[in-house]
């Protein structure tokens, strides 16, 4: 068995000590005598699963207690209706930043349900940067702020938590939740798929404060009510419990790395270097503005678009895979998770180097 | 390693030679050099994954050609809404059968986009059986005919398809597609959670027909639209991939079994076994109607209800899991799905006479 280094920007990367893990309990979990696919969710094994999940993600993030963390299915999409069904409340309007493909996504889903206005919007820059704070226009009577903490196609995320002008701040963090510390008490709610630092696809990880939940639009389906699931202990019915297993197994590996102050040190030191390859050489080239450059997904252009192409295949003959840019914007991507380690990156730049050396 | 009989009524049994599969490339996948877990929905390998699961599953159930297969999140519970927000159109009504405590939350979901009016309700018998269709009452101006194949809690199954007065048929089969034939041209829409005899908890089936599905009520969150799932291949957003590839693994296992004919057998004979040992003594009872018993969950009483806690322990000593009864109806519960063998009846058999003998 060979592992390839794998550079996808979700799914993406599991820690290998995670799969060996699943992989030696798949038939016999726990001394269940059975997988933890063929258990019920209402087993106290499993229950205590969902429980120890949900205190590590509570002590690796210092989780208040005025917060319920819930485990649903459906992924960011679905959030993104679920946002405003929940958050409404009695307002007609919400406020959000777009700063890339992501933003564009939950802005027209929320607008089914309300009034937008754009706080900012970094489309006419091509997402390459985000506007600074004194530039924004925030509805003070809407209900909420959101905005994408890291756009994954576009590789732009925020270096800070925004002022949201006392409106809840709601925050699509799916692609670097878990990645680095920061102050949840700041924020109204927070989500993200799993697929990316969490685990796998399947399971969508929501934070979100207790008086914000209870008040759901008319009309709104039992498993879009946040305070459904919360009442139940995420399992309003059976819940995708292979991936709430994987979810927790990803949790015990970043205690085990030293939690998240130590993966946003490795986190910084993987993208600085990357970064610092690609501005090293006119071969390649990022555009984002230095200030908003994503730690977890890198896209780059070659000066010769055409060698892409033969970049790709370079790259897959020695073990690199899921460096294709998003197929709405082309070009490469490298997306360096958690679960990558600092030796992938390095292999990256190396590899980049004999290219442009071939190649240049 | 030892494996126990699982007769839990969902999360259930998966056939151990799927587990072995799933085990063994659970870091490497089809020579990817990764988990399937780790790789994206977009590559080729996946989408052939997805592909191939579509064309077993119309080949296994002889699906025509004018009905889209559907792979989404949320289980059933999804369903009981997107069901009236994608088919009932310009209609204000639907019409539910209530046979169990599946058609009860159906119809109370429905509620809340419709006036549901119940073309016949087993709740004065306890769910012991199903009333003649000539006593049922349709309302042949409503959107749809909604009925529960399987009841999971009860134990109530249909024996036939219902007449359903030229509207669409609507059926939830979770707990009993794919262990039997039926001319899926009788209906309109068919669903199902995996969990039960398709794979692991997390990814949902619908068959549709094509005509219904496009035009969708007020509100909907894409997410919940079939149309759009439709367009994209099930691929909206990231689906639920670990699920999608045991799904896979289960359907070839099915074709390596027989296909559904031979299940179905295979099922009649389990079922028939276990039922004649209820009704061959006075100890244990089934109460529902002999042509309505469910050939997937069989629920049984102790004639001394004091006993149940000790049979419990009893048969987890001799290792079979899962048979406490549903928590609102107490009692004892088999679960006989596709991947329990006839073995594990046989000594469910054994052990309930043994215990007989001994607390009798």
């Amino acid at each position: 068995m060979t592992r390839v280094y794998n550079f996808s920007a979700g799914p993406s990367a599991i820690a290998e000590s995670v799969l060996k893990q699943a992989q030696s309990e798949l038939l016999d979990w726990n001394g269940c005598g059975a997988s933890v696919m063929e258990i019920s969710h209402r087993s106290k094994a499993f229950i205590s699963l969902a429980e120890q999940s949900e205190q590590r993600l509570r002590s690796l993030l210092a989780i208040p207690e005025n917060y319920r963390v819930l485990f649903l299915q459906g992924g960011a999409t679905t959030q993104f209706a679920m946002i405003p069904m929940n958050l409404l409340a009695d307002k007609q309007r919400a406020v959000y930043c777009c700063t890339g493909a992501w933003s564009q996504k939950a802005i027209k889903e929320a607008e089914i349900y309300c009034d937008v206005t754009v706080a900012t919007d970094s489309q006419s820059d091509q997402y390459t940067g985000i506007a600074e704070q004194s530039n924004w226009t925030i509805d003070t009577q809407a209900a909420y702020l959101h905005y994408t903490d890291n756009e994954t196609i576009h590789g732009v995320e925020f270096g800070y938590i925004p002022d949201s002008k006392g409106l809840p701040l709601v925050s699509d963090m799916s692609s670097n939740l878990l990645s680095r510390p920061f102050d949840v008490s700041r924020f109204g709610l927070i989500y993200a798929g799993a697929q990316k630092n969490i685990g796998c696809a399947g399971i969508t990880v929501v934070i979100v404060r207790d008086d914000l939940i209870g008040n759901v639009i008319s009309g709104t389906p039992s498993m879009l009510d946040y305070s459904k699931h919360a009442k139940q202990g995420s399992m309003l019915n059976t819940p995708p419990s292979w991936s709430w297993y994987i979810l927790g197994l990803v949790l015990e590996w970043i205690e085990s790395q030293g939690g998240v102050n130590r993966l946003a040190e490795l986190n910084r030191e993987k993208a600085d270097k990357l970064y610092a390859a690609i501005d090293a050489s006119d071969f390649y080239r990022n555009p984002v503005h230095p200030d908003y450059r994503s730690r977890m997904n890198i896209p780059f252009l070659l000066a010769d678009s055409a060698l892409e192409p033969v970049f790709l295949k370079y790259a897959q003959e020695a073990g690199l895979e899921g460096l294709k840019g998003h197929r709405s914007v082309g070009g490469l991507r490298a997306s360096i998770y958690n679960a990558m380690p600092l030796s992938g990156v390095e292999r990256l730049i190396d590899l980049m180097n004999e290219f442009e050396r071939d190649h240049g």
